[in-house]
């Protein structure tokens, strides 16, 4: 029920945009602007009543001029003209509306009051309201993207990644998601949250076939039964991640002037996420790292980590956070220790530490192969994190034959985690880039992808005692 | 005393490098060919019984017909000959002997013996060796860089913050060191740490005047009583950053394979860490980060921090930060709501939010200066963190507006860390740069820098009791 009317925030045919159509970079101009560049296939109807075409397309000078009931409309006007247009929205036989517009409860009493009265509006009518205060939603799936502010996008991949944030902070503006290789399956900001909310898209994302991981920002909750049985029932079906905002007291009072949020006690969220079974992190960076890994890689079946290194002190920072984050070092099999052995000596222990054979083997790709192949195939590794040195002499041939080791590594179907270091960044990120388009999470410390391992190693074994 | 000892490693007049020649990618040839190409103005011996040239200069079959004592050596040959060069070094007046081989205690029983036995020939000649198995030292102003890992390294920017490892982390192969704009007074890789250890780093960089904050990484320590004082003493002089490996039962154990390191409880550390004044980080990162703060910017005289941003949800994590690591939210002055006031009402409150007033102000840069001015001139205010958007428009020109704008901040005297997000990462990263390369740290999440404030806070609160 939910799903069918959060559907057409995400997924519309036809798509109304009432505002300003000025070329600049905020406003009516530049959603459709971004919709074109996104190659967004279904209709769009300009509504202003002050121009005649826009981007080569017929603009319309009310949406009651609009000749069918769209799917979504978008509004970017200033507030106090926004509650008629939601009224000539229902006329039109709207689904779903996204109110960009600000000056509601996050300003003052009146805007509150304002708000109200479209929260009226629309419930009378059925009609669905995202925002008001909202940069709205993004599909890179249907070349949906309804943010106004200009960006200097053009594509966002496609991924397994579902984001929602209450705040910016999870518009295309805020976070520059086309330069991210793992891909997003849907991107949404609630803003003041007068009506979809994080319940919703919960259950929507929880039921989408693209979202593999559901990655939050929260800011307050309004219904914490709601809330507490609309996670936990995500959580059955997919990692749910949250961060949560405002957990000291003076954050707590500044969430109030932000969108109007009034967010409880601290611990009390801490309880509620944990009963949930939410995944709670402690920064955005987190959230995005962590749900890298989960929308790229399986998830391990226990709790058993590898690491095979390059550098012996840098292993002792994945020792100390593997065990910090629940994993234990495997204890590689007889079997295994006898064939890492055979390749040389040194290696015949976890962490596998190939560098003093790297220095000496006359192929490196291939120590590392048949290394993480031995290691990967032993029953008792579950999971494993792999540091890739990048040496002065990678190239771009040298790359893709990194990620074709990696790929032959997949057959496996344990997760693995990878820390790139070297000597410069540009190279360090262009081998970053190869691995996570071809699906293998990089991170540039090795304390992310552990706990991220861990993480996904704790989530698994709470799913597993669910299904017991 | 140590001072003296010590310099040698980072101030040499002349080297000598033992080792194979071989034009490869490790070895006495990259040594040296990174000392020629950070033009070290020293005089430089390759020393190798098979050679006769090497890059233009002679090469001495042995370290006994180097025509000078030479101040330092670097060793990089098999472990088994390095006690019979170490003798040699002694004959010839050698002041510091850098020894990079490995195979000596982390290896094995045998290894450590051979170990004893260069320390005893060492001491017995009051020559000081670094290592073994380490890769040496780097000073960016005299165009020292000992590595014989090749990198792809031209120039590292001469700076402030002193960097030492026990382990290649510090290594110029294991950290993209010229990728950084604030740059290195002195790096270090402890090894093995035979001889020279953390304490007398410890003491030299205190000394240092390049030297304004010291960030080091230990497996372990050696004398703890030694360790107490000399690590008290250099914090009374600047601010000392430790990273401590081995937090775990497991990470202990390996530090033992590692470099022989025997590390005791972390408890011990933490608490010997607290007596000494010493700032303990978490991970390597952050080691780098706050370094990075401290190395660029004055230290605060309170613990008040303003906030300057561009999205109110973002500032809510730099609040929770903030009162996390010991900050005050800054209550500005009735004259400084005044006068941010009368710039736009809507700034009148810390967190200075200027997202709406950007919307309409005819010169953004304008608006940033001047609230940033008003802000900073505020005796309630003591250090300040500030959001700045990478917006799609802007160009290299703008950069160097807003560095500007930075530029003339200076004078108030008090420190900014600095959040740049926005749309497209490589414009960002450009952004980052032209702020770091004028002394001002940029951060590409809001916890960091508040972190770092606040670190800087406390070690300054610190700092004044003790003048008191």
């Amino acid at each position: 029920m939910t799903r069918n009317t959060i559907a057409p925030f995400f997924e519309p045919k036809s798509i109304a945009v009432i505002g300003s159509l000025r070329e600049t970079w905020f406003g009516g101009y530049v959603s459709i602007r971004h919709l074109l560049l996104f190659s967004f296939p279904g209709k769009i109807y300009p509504v202003n009543p002050s121009y005649g075409k826009v981007l080569d397309r017929e603009v319309y000078p009310s949406i009651k001029e609009v000749p069918e009931a769209v799917d979504l409309v978008i509004i970017i006007t200033p507030a106090q003209v926004v509650p008629e247009l939601i009224t000539e929205c229902a006329e039109n036989g709207a689904k779903a509306i996204i109110i960009t517009s600000d000056g509601f409860a996050e300003r003052d009493e009146k805007g509150a009051e304002l708000q109200q009265e479209i929260v009226d509006i629309a419930r009378h009518s059925s009609i669905r309201i995202l925002g008001p205060n909202t940069v709205g939603t993004a599909n890179p799936a249907t070349g949906l993207v309804t943010t106004p502010y200009a960006t200097r996008y053009e594509k966002i991949r496609r991924g397994a990644v579902g984001f929602c944030a209450q705040s910016g902070l999870a518009g295309l503006q805020a976070i520059p998601l086309q330069d991210t290789q793992y891909g997003f399956s849907k991107v949404c900001d609630f803003g003041n949250k007068c009506d979809v909310d994080e319940c919703d898209l919960l259950e929507y994302l929880a039921e989408d076939p693209e979202t593999r991981v559901i990655a939050m920002h929260i800011e307050d909750v309004k219904d914490g039964q709601r809330f507490l049985e609309t996670a936990k029932e995500a959580a059955r079906k997919k990692p749910v991640l949250i961060i949560k905002a405002g957990k000291t007291k003076e954050g707590k009072k500044a969430l109030k002037s932000h969108t109007g949020a009034l967010a409880g006690e601290d611990q009390v969220y801490d309880a509620a996420f944990k009963q949930a079974g939410i995944i709670r992190v402690q920064n955005f960076e987190e959230l995005l790292d962590f749900s890298k890994l989960f929308g790229l890689q399986p998830l391990p079946r226990g709790n058993r980590i590898a690491i095979v290194t390059t550098t012996g002190g840098g292993a002792i920072f994945g020792i100390d956070t593997a065990m910090e984050y629940g994993l234990n070092i495997a204890e590689l099999s007889a079997d295994t220790i006898e064939r890492l052995a055979k390749l040389s000596p040194s290696l015949a222990a976890n962490p596998v530490d190939i560098f003093t054979t790297s220095l000496v083997f006359e192929d490196v790709l291939r120590l590392y192969r048949e290394t993480m192949q031995i290691v990967l195939s032993d029953q008792n590794v579950d999971c494993a994190a792999i540091v890739l040195y990048e040496t002065p002499f990678t190239t771009l041939q040298l790359h893709s034959e990194i990620v074709e080791v990696f790929k032959e590594l997949r057959r496996f179907g344990k997760p693995m985690g990878i820390w790139v270091y070297g000597t410069r960044l540009p190279s360090m990120r262009e081998l970053a880039i190869c691995l996570e388009k071809s699906g293998f999470p990089v991170y540039f410390d090795f304390i992310t992808p552990i706990k991220a391992l861990g993480i996904a190693a704790k989530y698994s074994a709470g799913l597993q005692k669910l299904h017991q």
